[in-house]
């Protein structure tokens, strides 16, 4: 049986194809930087938009039309991974991310939740044996069922966090069972709508206090992959405790958590938080914890999470700069936390949203490398900081002042000289190297 | 004498140049869609960002080196002139747009002020002789001087509106005396701080009057070029009244004053009233009044006018879209309304900030007549609304329907079936078009 | 039966009462500028987000507990009713509004979905026939069910302009049948997602001949209660065509149709265009459109409607002032667009958030009516436009001035002298008679 | 000489005074919560809005008219202590705040500079010889000069590190001078405008670098005054470095500066990162970081630090809330960084502004402390989380548990339980006391 019975396998066919279900400008196999695009990009289907998301909004019900929609229960949950599992093969998407509710439906009990989750992870796994996608991470949902209302690790209720533990612990038994790169901590509802009924100094001791017990389990298991924390601000709740990475940052070397953790950074979270996607990559690159990326983007016109699917080549060429600057995600990716839009509402535009995704992070990638190769960036910062490689700024940065010698060099210097930051200049160059990458033309 | 030394005229060389002084996507004499892109796109300098602005901001005192810095008063005044001239020459620029306190000094009288202004109108009559630069429009400042802090026409105190009269009456002279191409009203203090102390009612009446009589005048006097709103939110009033297009139409339908007005949309404004650039040309267009652009961008992390230099290119692309759509600008042109970086301080940000911006509406203007040309847009629209062009549909649009036929046509209609909107495809496909045009592809 | 057995009607007891279930400050036969605070105050309950609301969000299933969780289809619409019935009463409440998929569920086709929605009705009939509980106005939902997805009067199909057209007759003659005092039209998806594949101006001529029909029906039918629209911006659509009142008002006056409607505000709506609450109600108020109000308030650090209950003092006082200089709201009322917090999620909820809305109306109508009673705000205003009253400022409002009068008038004059705004005064005393007036202090 | 003839000692006369140079809540000698109010509020007049500030805008010169306009130099500087020390005194203020440069004129070397600064700091000792007002901090301008156009301690240029490192020693020489009870370090231009011209992990580590010279010559000086960070986001830099708490935390916590540093916490600072103000104080108090406040407000429908005075009771109620939780400021206060709106351009504004931002804290104090002492919120709270005072939850907080227990607890647990948050209730009772405060009346 196919799911998607109009759509072979997406090949790359170049720029001037006019085939809507190809790749122009991904090409797995073609070298850049050293490495195949494949091995560079690392991409990652995110079951829950894909296959689990309808297409609803707060103003109305689901509009998607998928074939399982006449499904329920266990054969719903059946069929998605059979669509999953064809779906990634025909994008030859390397890997995927689910939330344990994606996949399975909940009992009413937690241990009947758990024996519906080891039936479908057991499918996933006997067609995982046979797949080239792998798992890029796991998480659990632990904001959709209404006892998470209060949170999850923060809930005011500590029944809720002992269950929310035991979710977990699965959740990393599940990840070592399928052989995950990651697992994936989003602070869903871990926040507060209003002070006037929270104590944060326990939420925060609270939350510490789950992320120490499941770094321990991990341990206990022999489960090594990275744990990281998405950071968001404002949704779910008002005032989420992941705010954005300096937050995460703050949080985790309180608490002593630096070694365990790294960061699952979202564009359209960053747009949020008031910062660009590249600024909180770099941010998380700069302190050694830039673990993995959801590839989507945001509407910096509305203020809500969009999740859209990645097409702004501005954004995938900072991104993939960062990412090469950062030696690659190592076991990270690029998930697509995208979702098609309500009014994209056939299974075809599974396909033109992955590969438009896939595509604008591919010529990221090559306008990216470029601008490394040629060190256009490179050599204007090092030149602009050159003052901090000799004279009085080597001896700052090499801790060898103090306040006095610095006074007695500045009480009489002349004007001061800056150089201009050349920063119209700079953007018309990305320009340039965005436009000429796809010619071929050397910059 | 020279002003900028530095800089020769600046050339068109091509993408694969190197220059930073030279157009690389801006061909003057190419002809795209018909025209020159000299002809089309009727680029004009804006005279206080460029001449007059120093880089100062709300947090410090201006950066901007320039050869003119060391003159005060008149001097100064002629200097700019000089300087203006050579600079338009240099960029080989249409038109330039000034306010009057850009160019003169300002006395302690209006009469004196009139007086100081004559004398660099005409030496700017005297310089436009020999140049090919143009007059896109002028325009008065009515905001910066303290007595404008209630408004100028929609100001509390009636000496302020007999003034602020008295000053268009003389910008209206000017701009017949220079040829000027249209005639701007931004709408500066015209709005209100807090509804407290305020009277919108007749601030609102009184703008009309103003309106009107400028109308009046300048028919008198047989200036007949187009009268401009341009619209803003939020600043500097915290409620400004020409908010945006919509709100603009409003009030010029309410005072009978369509007749007389277009709008003079700016690209930042627009975000920050919570739009597109797009939506705002759009929907001045399908109303008939997109009049003229002032072509800069903001930053929609950050709640201020930045007046950035136009480098993005979806903006550009998807706004010669809509100036193509509506047949060009007419009498309008592409007003580069935007400030180098303060920390872009030196006269060589000045040619690289509008090379910048030429060479990123000359590629927007390439994209969006191919689009055009190949009907990438027009039929995908044309199929989706194919509905209305027969049955029930045409009946709907040539009014031949009531409420009575409708419900008798629909009570008994299965589920009805929609298309997608197919936004992913289509984004790519713009992502297809802006790459391709630089690679001389046939998509 | 009973579906509140702990709550009794609620009685005002005063600010000195400890009784949550009690109005501290609401007494509905206290008189308040001539009028009982209940005359005044047409508060009414909005049936879908205290009947039909569940509490679900975009990242999680409802968590309401409601005594009617257990029911479906009909049996659930009728449960529903009679708790309405029961909750009204017991808040004491003037007025309902409804959505017609609030009250009753749809059917496979629009016969089907009328014939239920014609049982509920009847049984709403009935109990209104014995309750003091009117209803305000009630509208068609065109946004939930997936044929909207594009739009209803906007969408690209026809089939759905029809049977929108539909829809509408009928609540047309639900709202005659129930003696509704007005009939909204709230723009669902009436709006766009992206240019690329609209035709925005179809889209907005055939909401205007919508809007038509649905005109001519009303008279046909003799239903003659204000047709309203309520503006709103980029929720659901990313651009909503009723974006605020300023582009409502541009679009009426464009198509003719200012005679027929005037506007329903919302204050969630209002801050989300970037506008105050009283801004909006103050530009349909001095164009004559001030129809009726949804009285909640939002949260402008977060960028969507949240659509909280009311309680700030400053918005419900600035919201009165401007209702009682309208004269009150006609036929309008003061609808409790609002919902109770996710984690508010019993049924004592629904009756203390009632409580705090209608306690804080009541409040902002004794500040506003004591500020216009001592012509606070009255007296400054008309010192602050005094100018115009006399010499050139009456010349200039009776039109008997022209460019060449105000030039000759400004031309010497010497620097003009304003006045201070004295904005901070202003809101110290706006803080001061809101204190006073729980206090009884004569200001 | 006096600068403000038409005003005297404003003094306290109750809220039924019409008197609008009287207090009408601030009672300095009236007892809240055991101390007077003058000690608990220990309020601030920033120099540089008062006595520096002209009302000046990016679209505008300065409006405001004050008696040492006609003078410059040091003369102007010597007008402003003596207007200044007048004001304190007539505001009865016990403390104030500046910046170097507010106080005396640059000069054309830093030893020049400093030369002005000694003659003006002489003059301000002098003053506080008889005079009550002590200072609550000084702080150096390290962004207004062009000179630090890409930033002081982060710039790309040593000399700008240098010379800001010796305007910081001259800053904690002042304040030792002076008595200062704090230093203040506002990141001014510390952060960046694009990342394609920076390095950010070399301008934090130069800031850290920074900070510790400061740190270690104040010890060397004996000067044991805390160090504050005063966050803010986005203004002047499009990346400030200490967007929020959470970020400054972040920061020093990596560069071992917990110790020598707190937070001064603006309002609108808050506001502008995406946070409430009580957010902000809540976050550092639960650090032990709560060190001081400026005390504002700003409007969350505008993007940029509007710095207005504070009225909005809710806030000061909150903010003060948070405050007594921390047990007063310690050597902190409440420093009106506020200025009068630009219409408010008259000495008479200054005035009316201090007095609306005294009372307004003033009211909040006695809301706060009345809070407090009816344990409305903590009893609330306490009753919420007190599940983990006992059982499960309990073990959980002590540590006792793991995910095998924390598992075996939650497999088969019915499903949980929770309890409504009561947000409306818990609004409404806020309201209440609001108004009650001031009737005196017992909540
Ligand atoms: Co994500
Ligand atoms: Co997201
Ligand atoms: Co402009
Ligand atoms: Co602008
Ligand atoms: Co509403
Ligand atoms: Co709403
Ligand atoms: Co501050
Ligand atoms: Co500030």
């Amino acid at each position: 049986m196919t799911y998607f019975p109009n759509v072979n396998q997406i090949k790359f066919e170049g720029s001037d194809s006019n085939n809507p279900f190809a790749f122009k400008y991904y090409n797995p196999e073609e070298i850049v930087g050293g490495q195949s695009m494949k091995e560079y990009l690392r991409y990652s289907i995110a079951y829950w938009h894909t296959f689990t998301g309808d297409g609803s909004d707060p103003f109305g019900v689901g509009t998607a039309l998928r074939p399982w929609n006449h499904l329920t229960g266990l054969d719903l949950a059946k069929a998605r991974v059979e669509a999953a599992f064809e779906f990634f093969e025909k994008m030859n998407a390397p890997f995927f991310c689910f939330h344990d509710v994606d996949v399975a439906p909940e009992g009413s009990t937690l241990r009947e939740t758990n024996k519906n989750l080891d039936v479908i992870i057991s499918m996933i796994k006997e067609y995982m044996k046979t797949s080239n996608t792998k798992l890029l991470w796991n998480t659990a949902n632990m904001f959709s069922n209404p006892r998470y209302v209060h949170g999850a690790a923060t809930s005011c209720n500590a029944d809720v966090f002992a269950y929310s533990a035991a979710k977990v612990k699965k959740g990393l038994e599940v990840g070592k069972e399928l052989g995950a790169e990651n697992y994936v901590f989003w602070g869903g509802r871990e926040g507060y709508e209003t002070l006037l009924n929270t104590d944060m100094g326990l939420e925060l001791d609270n939350l510490a206090r789950f992320f120490h017990l499941a770094v321990d389990y991990a341990k206990e298991i022999g489960f090594d992959a990275p744990f990281l924390i998405e950071p968001k601000p404002k949704e779910p709740s008002t005032h989420q405790y992941d705010f954005d990475v300096a937050t995460g940052l703050a949080f985790l070397q309180k608490y002593d958590l630096t070694d365990s953790f790294k960061f699952n950074i979202e564009a359209n979270h960053a747009t949020l938080a008031g910062h660009t996607f590249e600024h909180e990559l770099h941010l998380a690159r700069i302190n050694g914890m830039l673990g993995s990326v959801d590839a989507n983007q945001g509407n910096t016109l509305l203020g809500w999470d969009t999740d859209e699917f990645p097409t702004d080549l501005y954004t995938t060429t900072l991104a993939m700069y960062e990412i090469i600057k950062n030696g690659g995600l190592g076991k990270g990716g690029l998930n697509f936390d995208a979702k098609v839009r309500r009014g994209s509402f056939d299974t075809d535009d599974l396909f033109h949203a992955h590969i438009a995704g896939m595509d604008s992070f591919a010529i990221g990638l090559k306008v990216a490398q470029k601008l490394i190769d040629d060190k256009v960036l490179d050599d204007f910062v090092a030149d602009r900081y050159s003052s901090f490689t000799q004279g009085i700024g080597l001896d700052i940065v090499e801790g060898k002042t103090d306040l006095h010698k610095l006074e007695a060099y500045a009480l009489d210097l002349p004007e001061i000289q800056n150089k201009s930051g050349r920063q119209e200049l700079l953007k018309a160059t990305i320009n340039r190297y965005i436009l000429n990458v796809s010619a071929g033309v050397t910059v």
